[in-house]
């Protein structure tokens, strides 16, 4: 492994409440050390079990040199391999996703089981045994319905996180959710830097007129009363507002306190999962507020006017509506290029042009995506200056100091 | 900072009257070592006060891994700034030139006035000072309306030399003047080849057609009587040419010795300034010889058959002649990526298609620049050979040894 | 130099019937070490004297950052030099052929005879000898024809390879013919894999459908009965079979035993030389198995179906029949690049159109070429995941262990 020095002095530079140094946003070593060292050391949000829904579905995630293939098997358990034969080493899969009886490697044709066991290889000499030569395992973690993958090989415990989680997304069942719609976006700026945008709703109101179009005013990177969000609102109805949200979400049975990024064994919280109104009376994360698809995918119908967001460290945000979900992963593929992966959950029953417009479902976030890319792009490209200097989160961007936290803990962990 | 071992190495082969060793020539140490040090530690052309005429113009000068914007003041007083906002970083300016009554960065809004001192920044923590937190300075020289800008801590002093350009310069009144046309080529050599390239003119009679229409025989990098050319010509008569030229001149009030890079303690020259006749009767250097614009931009009008030359050490070169003004600068791009910016300034007044044919204006040095970008890359793609030699410099060029000397002088003394 | 200490370290783990460690198979610092150190210690095959027929032809041969110009002299005799200007470092021959009475420099003109003597440079300064300024000599041995070339300052002894290949290529008689067609091909994957997928036709039954066409169950990569390819036939019948075709080959005076990359010094072995029988009646490489030329190159006529195919390490095989030979070299673009040329050379007076057809000629080739260009491509992404293990060949993979073994023992030697 490599020395890593200069990330190792960085890390040391880190001060709270201010950006992190140059050296760890930009350049060459930095994105090794992330995709070699940090980022392997984690769990990363790597899909949902709507993106393998049959025995035999696979997809390939893939971060720095690794593809991962993550498969279900004819048990229905979903499991992760590395995407390498152990014959010659050659990609066994090829294609992004697909559905195969078994993975058969196109270099000699060495055949695996779903579960990856070797089952044929011919003309091998004496004393090869199969039983040695199966497709390497990767962990995996199925947190209700939610996919995480660890390339550590002692992945970190994943704590109380999946608890959290898993009980609240229970009721949008993504067992029973397909995906309508998956997009990729490379975005020209460090992994980092887009995860930070992702963490503050600073930006929004120069930047986001489709998605403040059903954004609560609070909520949201906006910051909760807590965040100093009150100084914006009248103090004394905004309390009533908010007491009588909580009621209605006690009455229909979904309310939660909030989970903000709770520490454990004093490391850095991993999630956040909060329920937030939507604004301006819209019941669906849309342009005109109104129903991206016609099929409900929880209980409670189509006009609750909230929806449920959760927020993973150090690579993941998804939000659950009524009617969909639409989830978002990233994963650096260089030091200045980041692949965001937007999917669009509906109702497995949901009929294209009939009960969803795609068009529709997708307007709010494939603008704001294009926009968050490019404010990232201006952000990356102004911090590898020689003038850049670490500077001060304001008040609205906690969320983005607490990214920063769990990013210099987990790598000071991973450096050893 | 990088150690660049191999520099410090090379440095010491370094032989007078030979070109430079390999490796300060190409691959990505020698890259670094440039725009991280080198380039850093001299005073570099950048562009004139034509390319930012009026208050809030601004232009961006990059550098290797920074940005510098370059912006005219309410005051009339052009500064220059690090283009990096010093909230959480991005880039303040993302075009490459514009106008602007305030810097305000499109990330948080954060807003600067065009002196650099931050105005506004919203909901930042208790204790944050706004005059602790403005754009951080570049310093800058206008030398007669040349713009020098350096990366420096500690800029070098710039000495003799702007007094002896803006002498000579002041009567073509840059102020005056507006950039007609300007020109990005990018050419795949590395920077120090096309420097080189640009210091002889013993390459010129068998690749710049266009250029030798107004070119003196003798003048220009062709080489002045004392660099031998004398040779092939006559004495006699070529003294009294010279003689004559001489005369008329001082009858003009424009003759001033040749400036022949001026060493100043004990430091190689940085620039070289020259009177030169044109050829075959031109009166500027076009295809036809004929003026590129009806609009005289001195005060001894459109029929004088010389220009002023101007070269700094290590990036620009400069031609005015009566009706126009043609400066070029150079800055890296990459170990084999140079950046060459041309610009021809003509009478602010001038009306394009009626006293200026843009085409005609620019035709010569877009002819020549593109067969030095052709020239330059050959010579680059053979230095990296393992049977590349360091080469002996012919009696002509030895401007070209007087740069090589320049860079490998500068350098020592950058690392020190 | 640099150290690579990584590859001196993964040589070490070279492990006999197993692939090689990762570090060694992609990565900068592998690219490295083979351009700059294992492939300029060797004998490289860099074309044919049909690539350059007649006095004053000549063309370049890549390795890294090196050009070299092959050119035959006006006695006939073919040399190499650096293409590198000893003025100033240009390249000399900026085409990839050409023929040139002389060797003109293009940017200054300095003007080299085709022995790479230097016959003129302008106005160099007293002192200045010509002598010492001819072009960098390399390396060259014809081989019956191949030319090899070799970047070392003292290449290694050729040894028997010259001898036994010049032997049976010589009734093929190369200086009668001409190059007919010449592709380019760049595979996506690191040479060494695209060599072990040439040595190796365990891939072939589910791959390559053109090839099969005329490729012998047994012979070529597919294995010859010591091989093991006597699993899979009947012994008897095989054996009488195997003996007919020795008595037939005995008759015309083509019969060598086999020569098998023979071990020399302890070294291991460079070249392959095989007589080969065709199958399905085929007398040639071709998709119908008919001749590709009408003009046959050798003097036993069209009829025979048998080719004669040449393996070396580390970088060419070439097939010789009847009516044409086929010759293919491989050199490192990147990491995950390599070019394959391959040349379909003809009889000098065949005419095109006429006496073959073209598409014809390189439809085997072309298809197999394609297929083995993904087949690398696939095998080298799936050895950058960390999930990769050095990984046991089959029996029909004896051939990818010797290379295998000669690019290590090579590597050991050349690191000292």
């Amino acid at each position: 492994m490599q020395q890593f020095d200069t990330i190792a002095l960085m890390l040391k530079k880190n001060r709270a409440g201010y950006t992190l140094p140059r050296e760890l946003y930009v350049g060459e070593e930095a994105y090794r050390f992330d995709t070699e060292v940090m980022l392997r050391s984690v769990w990363l949000f790597a899909g949902t079990v709507a993106h393998a829904k049959a025995p035999g579905d696979w997809f390939v995630f893939e971060l720095g040199n690794n593809q991962v293939i993550i498969v279900r098997g004819r048990d229905n358990q979903i499991r992760a391999f590395y995407n390498s034969c152990r014959h010659r080493g050659a990609r066994v899969c090829e294609a992004a996703s697909g559905n195969s009886p078994r993975l058969i490697c196109p270099y000699h044709a060495w055949t695996y089981g779903l579960d990856g066991k070797l089952l044929a290889a011919r003309n091998m000499p004496d004393g090869f045994d199969k039983a040695d030569h199966g497709l390497v395992p990767v962990a995996l973690e199925n947190v209700g319905g939610l996919l995480f993958v660890c390339l550590a090989d002692n992945p970190p415990p994943f704590g109380r996180a999946k608890q959290d989680i898993a009980e609240q997304i229970a009721i949008y069942n993504l067992d029973k959710l397909k995906v309508a719609v998956q997009d990729d976006l490379i975005e020209p700026a460090n992994w980092k830097l887009v995860m930070e945008n992702n963490r503050e709703c600073y930006h929004c109101d120069q930047n986001h007129p489709e998605l403040l179009k059903s954004l609560s005013t609070y909520g949201f990177g906006k910051g909760l009363p807590e965040d100093g969000a009150d100084d914006v609102v009248d103090d004394a109805a905004f309390d009533a507002m908010l007491a009588a949200q909580r009621q209605h979400w006690m009455d229909l049975g979904i309310f939660h306190e909030l989970v903000e990024f709770p520490e454990e064994n004093g490391q850095t919280g991993f999630h956040r999962v909060a329920r937030l109104p939507l604004a301006n009376g819209a019941v669906s994360q849309t342009l005109d507020g109104k129903s991206a698809s016609r099929m409900a995918i929880w209980p409670h119908g189509l006009d609750e006017q909230s929806s449920l967001s959760v927020w993973t460290q150090p690579n993941s945000w998804h939000h659950f509506c009524n009617d969909h979900v639409v989830t978002f992963s990233l994963t650096p593929l260089g030091p200045d290029k980041t692949l965001l992966r937007t999917s669009w959950l509906v109702h497995e029953d949901a009929v294209e042009g009939v009960d969803y417009d795609p068009a529709h479902l997708t307007a709010v976030w494939r603008a704001t995506n294009a926009q968050d890319s490019y404010l990232s792009a201006v952000n990356h490209r102004g911090i590898t200056s020689d003038g850049y200097r670490q500077g001060p989160y304001s008040v609205e961007e906690k969320l983005v100091d607490a990214f920063k936290t769990f990013y210099v803990d987990a790598s000071a962990r991973a450096l050893g």
